[in-house]
């Protein structure tokens, strides 16, 4: 009898879902809730992936499933199959059930075997056929069969005793016609999202973990693909994209067939540009001996392993085949839980050896004990992958709420396409250098920045590798520009200057420019400049404590430094109801504007008194001071900065390393300015935030002042990969991409700006809560201030080490920045994802500050208990001293 | 009759080589020189790529032929199959021949046909069948075939008239197995080398083009690969690895099939992978509407076209399927067409719109007219693809002998697995932040560093950037390490320093450690430092002038600088005759090693005794001043400069930038001068020559100097990137590649350096000769300093101008310092190709002095007739005022 029609013989015998056992159950389920990718790392777990459909996956999911079993121990294997075609007559998990009792059973194993096999839903043609009857329409077409059958073979079994080992067979969806998946869900009408099929499929993974079964060390799960690796799944998204968000290990299928070899090398590089680690490579021999050239090729990457060729007799049961293939599937399988081992092992190591070895940066490493360092095994979009232990080990994610830095831009599509792209720039030009050259990598990058951020001043695109760079770069074309104009220089003649000429330039107190001397020298003395951080910085600049705006109890207001206070305020002047309010030109004609500009000459005039020096530029963060802690600086002032500094041929820089591409809502923040400088630095986010490149955007007259007859006048700085062609590639793409509407959801075309993607309600009541200094909520960034306790706060401060805890357990990666944390997506993310943030965020505010009030409480009363005073008046006392 | 039998009745027919016409003649050579790889701009040049076997590369290639000559004109159209096995029975030239001559005689076009088709070289089973008798093995068992058949269709044809039309097809190489070409090579132990096939296929793409022909507007040339894209080509070499010299334009043939949608996508990355432009997918219709998944993904990549369905009755002549198809090979070919042109109107119009946007580094545009504008189309490994225009337009290779800026190591072996690696990078991780996390690339990069060139001494890395960032950041550990030590700080409180406290370094002459300011001020004054390029450059160091050592004469020599000049030299402590000689340990007990001590000392107390600051920190580059002009600083100077300062607690700073990594034959140039530092920089070759990354090595008791109980007493430096995933991934394979005697032949395992890869015969002619002033060559490098005339030496000079232009059109790309021109390799570069440059380089000097001197003797005449004084006279007059 083929195994087809034992198949329809058992089928006619289904259990009904009301007849489901309860272990069935929890792995059914309508999948309404959206629970974070997991990978338990208890046991192995791997994917089978064909080079090609009728390669022979499921011949080796049986041979894996009949070696881990016929070893004497309380084994326990799940096979999965997620999605099969040309059900029921096809059945790979049926097959694999069938097979492995079928071996079982005539090789006369002495090991008890309870054998189950499920077929979970299916399309109403699928149900139609197995139900013998007309059924509704449900669930965009797809229906559960709750079906399932089992079987136990072995040693003399008595009812609800423990078997020794146990096969689970399941098959997630099932379509009738025997052709892929995306187009048997058109033809049948029963469509899955890849969204639920994850859902389903993690649950699956779950099932026989943890405390169901107890810890079992010899479950083993595998998962067999359908067709070839880039062959679409249900919705139409290709199988390697759309099993990526579980990165699971892979054994490849190869193809031994005439073209096999070439088929097998390209699945793999499928596989590998998905970030797939390929643990073995095994494919049948068809006397074509293709193994040799691909061991040739994945030598050093990946072991190839032969299976003997299949008989094609179709009458043959392939119990001998199975048999002679035993030695090869037991080193598949030893190969697989070595690298399984390998993995966890690394993965355990890796805190340890990162404290040893590494040196990371503003980190002290006292402050970070072993078991807070974040191991990261992946990456996908906005989600990390990290490694934890809690009971048992496992894989999850988190949202990279900093956005790494403050660098990232793609989703999981954007990133999978720049993997290609980086493939095929280090393919086509790995690195070319620069000067007097030309390669499209950097035209392009070129001309798309001066058609984007640079349009309408800029026309001049210097690279270099970092905001750091960038700014260097930008000082050294401002003081020559200035040079230039103020006839500082008698051309060429660089000896003619006098020797006590000196340069500053105009910043803003809290601007941070980068981590070089140059850039240092730039910003007014914190933190990060004293003697014990860079004994050669002075601070070479006239650095004015700028206005700043936020947001508390939802309305957006004004605090003035110190030189300011004296104004009189009109409310119209210093809250506004929307941000719009806020960055009107309208505000230019306000007393408000009126004080800002006069108070920006007295200071202009007091320096050129008091200094001998020359403010050879204008430098300034446009509207937030990132580093300097998420400041929102009135854009007003900077408006006024910039127009009395261009009424005395001061250059002016934006460094918009920060704030370009998106990160504010708009693609440059000088479009919330509403003007424009003579250079303009870029970085993080400009390559989509893979790469490290920076580019410095300068107008033609600054260009202009860098030409002549000689080297000597041009502007002689460069790095080695300036412009290379990887970055430029990257950046290519991603500055596309996020304008581009079909890409970008988020981007409203007309106004060339990304919708609002933090809650109005929620930014309100955040900004409300009692524990909330203040807020900034701009672009794909918001920001809140903690109200401290004392002194604590600014850079230093650990105050919200607690709260930043609790959230890396509740799925968000943060970092702080001292008493200020930050939320962070890029520009494509879902308004969806920010709220469900945001939502989080505010739920663990919250907490916080119950656990910080219960702490002041629990001290009040011991003060008041020393003091003899009532405990509420000390904590009045205590709420008044730390305000 | 069939294809096949007709083409037997022909094969009795087949010409002998003695006579062959001409023009055959031309395309069949023995190949015994090398030349470089050119692709012709003038007409489209494809290949067609298939994702499987029997996906119908052949039909479509008969289709363009059909689509090409069927338009009335003037046309010719070569069809080349490089590699064809199962032949004779099997030919797909032979096909595409038969089955155009049977559309044209079918279709009774009204257009003159002259066809050919050629079968070039067989293996001896071939030939045996060919011939119809036992021959000779000759040339590695290919024998030249030699054969050929054309035919004349059309209207009435006269001898020695000019057809209006032309199909030439040939097979350039034949196997008798219908198998993979490598198992078919090595079956009928018929072999053919992957230069050897690449110069035939070179050969054959020169036919038909330029001035044999004229210049025919609608030449078309097609080359047909065999089987799937990554199939093995004859050497066992993948084809797309193969054929990735000439990175033709890709038409890829899809497959309609089940299973074929991934197969498709998976061929297609391939090809990305190795850097191709693919510019159509076409495919059969299988009725499984493969297109629509594949034109989905696809999207503003590629158009993807779809072929009818073919017959798969033997009997059909496929006639009526090409008439049918003809409005997509029509589209097919306009789409192939516009792709052409529009890449040479990019290459055309490239040098102007790089000349209109960028901002070179290091480069006064004044000098770059638009024509000296180098336009490169790609690189592999040590080669450009620039574009050219000569007679007509083409890409042609350079040797990258800058190693663009000194970045290179990859060959193109590593080239290509460094893209598959950046691919796999940038879709596992992405960047992901570093402080406070570990994954794996950042870990196993760290390891491989500190296992590596931090051996012996290192135990902390820190990652940045670039070299300058590497830089600031030694920069800043060394001073801090040096308060540390020397009690200069009451830790943690800063502001106990001394105001007037400040810290300088200990440096050469000479040396460059990059362009931000932080690292500028640790250089002597030079061009790069004057108020024109750093207005903010002080110079905060004691510059000491070095020895320096040179070859003359094939003599290693020492030049010592003012200082050191009264020392009485010994013959044997200033001349070597080797390398060894030189960097020998003895040298330490040698007069000049006292000498240079007291020299030191004297330098050191000098300074306490008459500036206020303090030597913070020894920062060298070590043996080789790289930026600073290609000279060899006299290792022992360097030693003693490190004892002294240890002796002096001053921490030592190695800037390896430039010399790490085997630039000098040895992993870390430490190696060569026999001491470690403290702190060490690394960058350039380290990431394997694709993409910015530097690394900062310190010992564990510099990084002791950083704890403490706050994150203030933390190194608070750090760049976005800081230790990105790709980088250090490149960075992680490259350290391995360069090291491993296996993957890099020029790696002596036990002696673990580089052999010699500059004939010692040749640098010893060079040095010697009198146009050169001195040579130095070590490990990858080897500079020449040109004797110039008057001053116009340094870096400003453009003496070298004219020579660097002849060897670009010699095919050595080249970019001076000022009067030093050098070529740099990388690490696996073979000694022929290194010792073919040498030799290259060697005329082009020879010939360079040649008219320099004809100009001195013309320019000697002139004034000796002005003067009335003998030319002679002149001559030495003028010789000794250049001198």
């Amino acid at each position: 009898m083929s195994p087809i029609s034992i198949f329809f013989n058992r089928f006619h015998h289904h259990r009904r879902c009301c007849n489901l056992s309860p272990y069935l159950r929890k792995y059914i389920s309508t999948c309404s809730q959206s629970e974070p990718i997991e990978v338990n790392l208890s046991h192995p777990i791997y994917m089978i992936w064909g080079s090609n459909t009728g390669v022979g996956k499921t011949l080796v999911s049986t041979g894996l499933a009949n070696s881990v079993l016929s070893i004497p121990n309380s084994n326990h294997f799940n096979y999965i199959k997620p999605v099969q075609t040309g059900f029921p007559t096809d059945s790979d998990s049926r097959f694999v059930y069938n097979k492995v009792l079928e071996i079982f059973t005539q090789k006369k194993l002495l090991i008890n075997l309870f054998a189950e096999n499920h077929a979970l839903r299916g399309s109403v043609s699928v149900a139609k056929e197995f139900f013998g009857f007309e059924i509704e329409n449900c669930d965009g077409g797809l229906r559960e069969l709750c079906w399932n059958e089992e079987k136990r073979i072995g040693g003399d079994v008595q009812e609800g005793r423990d078997f020794t080992s146990k096969l689970v067979c399941k098959m997630l969806y099932g379509w009738k016609e025997a052709i892929s998946p995306h187009l048997a869900a058109e033809r049948e009408n029963a469509f899955v999202e890849d969204s639920l099929l994850l859902e389903s499929l993690q649950k699956c993974l779950m099932y026989g973990v943890g405390d169901e079964v107890g810890v079992d060390k010899d479950l083993w799960t595998i998962i067999e693909t359908a067709g070839g690796v880039a062959s679409p799944g249900p919705s139409g998204t290709l199988q390697c994209d759309l099993y990526r968000p579980f990165r699971l290990p892979v054994v490849l299928v190869g193809d031994g067939r005439l073209g096999g070899i070439s088929g097998t090398i390209s699945a793999y590089e499928s596989l590998k540009l998905r970030g797939y680690d390929i643990v073995a490579v095994i494919l049948e021999d068809n006397g074509l001996i293709n193994e040799v050239p691909l061991i040739t090729y994945l030598q050093n990457r990946v072991p190839v392993l032969v299976l003997p060729s299949v008989p094609q007799d179709e009458s043959n049961n392939l119990i001998e085949w199975f048999d002679e293939s035993q030695d090869v599937f037991h080193s598949l399988k030893e190969r697989m839980l070595d690298a399984h081992q390998q993995r966890v092992c690394r993965l355990q190591e890796m805190p340890k050896k990162a404290r040893d070895i590494f040196w990371w940066p503003f980190t002290q490493h006292n402050l970070v004990p072993e078991e807070t360092v974040t191991v990261i095994d992946s990456r996908l979009g906005e989600n990390f992958a990290v490694h934890k232990i809690r009971k048992c080990e496992y894989i999850t994610q988190q949202f990279d709420a900093c956005a790494s830095w403050w660098t990232q831009g793609p989703d999981a599509t954007l990133q999978i396409e720049l993997a290609r792209e980086m493939g095929y720039a280090t393919a086509r030009y790995g690195h070319v250098m620069f000067p007097e050259n030309a390669y499209e990598p950097a035209l392009r990058c070129a001309e798309l920045l001066l058609e984007g951020v640079g349009r309408g001043w800029a026309s001049r695109t210097f690279f270099s590798d970092n905001g750091s760079t960038a700014i260097e770069i930008a000082l050294k074309m401002a003081f020559r520009k200035f040079s230039y104009d103020h006839g500082v220089l008698k051309f060429p003649d660089e000896n003619a200057v006098d020797k006590s000429f000196e340069f500053k330039v105009l910043a803003l107190s809290g601007s941070y420019h980068g981590d070089t001397l140059g850039a240092m020298e730039v910003q007014a003395p914190s933190s990060y400049t004293g003697f014990l951080q860079q004994p050669w910085y002075r601070g070479r600049g006239l650095f004015l404590d700028p206005p700043t705006i936020f947001i508390s109890s939802g309305c957006w207001d004004i605090s003035l430094p110190k030189g300011l206070q004296s104004i009189k305020l009109k409310l119209e002047d210093t809250t506004f109801s929307s941000q719009s309010e806020l960055f009107s030109e309208s505000r230019e004609s306000s007393d408000l504007a009126q004080s800002y500009s006069t108070y920006i000459s007295q200071q202009l005039l007091l320096f050129s008194e008091s200094e001998f020096s020359h403010l050879g530029a204008l430098i300034i963060e446009p509207v937030i001071h990132a580093a300097g802690g998420m400041h929102m600086v009135d854009p007003l002032f900077q408006r006024l900065l910039v127009k009395e500094c261009r009424s005395r041929k001061i250059p002016v820089i934006f460094d918009e390393v920060f704030t370009g591409f998106w990160r504010l809502g708009v693609e440059s923040a000088a479009e919330l300015l509403g003007c424009l400088p003579d250079i303009a630095c870029f970085g993080k986010l400009m390559s989509g935030g893979v790469i490290p490149l920076a580019a410095t955007l300068a107008t033609e007259s600054v260009f202009d002042a860098f030409k002549g007859d000689t080297k000597h006048m041009a502007l002689l700085h460069g790095h080695s990969y300036s412009a290379h062609a990887m970055g430029c590639t990257a950046a290519t793409k991603a500055i596309q991409w996020f304008k581009d509407p079909v890409r970008n959801r988020n981007i409203n075309a007309e106004e060339k700006k990304l919708r609002e993607l933090w809650d109005a309600k929620l930014v309100h009541e955040i900004s409300s809560h009692p524990a909330v200094e203040r807020v900034v909520a701009l672009g794909t960034l918001i920001a809140i201030e903690l109200c401290t306790e004392g002194n604590d706060t600014g850079y230093g401060s650990v105050y919200a080490t607690s709260l930043v805890r609790k959230l890396r357990e509740d799925g968000v990666y943060m970092r702080p920045l001292g008493n200020v944390v930050y939320l962070m997506c890029g520009p494509c993310t879902s308004p969806n994802v920010c709220s469900q943030l945001l939502r989080k965020l505010h739920r663990e505010i919250d907490e916080f500050s119950r656990i910080k009030a219960k702490r002041l409480r629990s001290c009040s009363v011991e003060l008041a208990h020393k003091t003899d005073l009532p405990t509420a008046s000390v904590t009045t006392i205590a709420l008044l001293l730390n305000g």
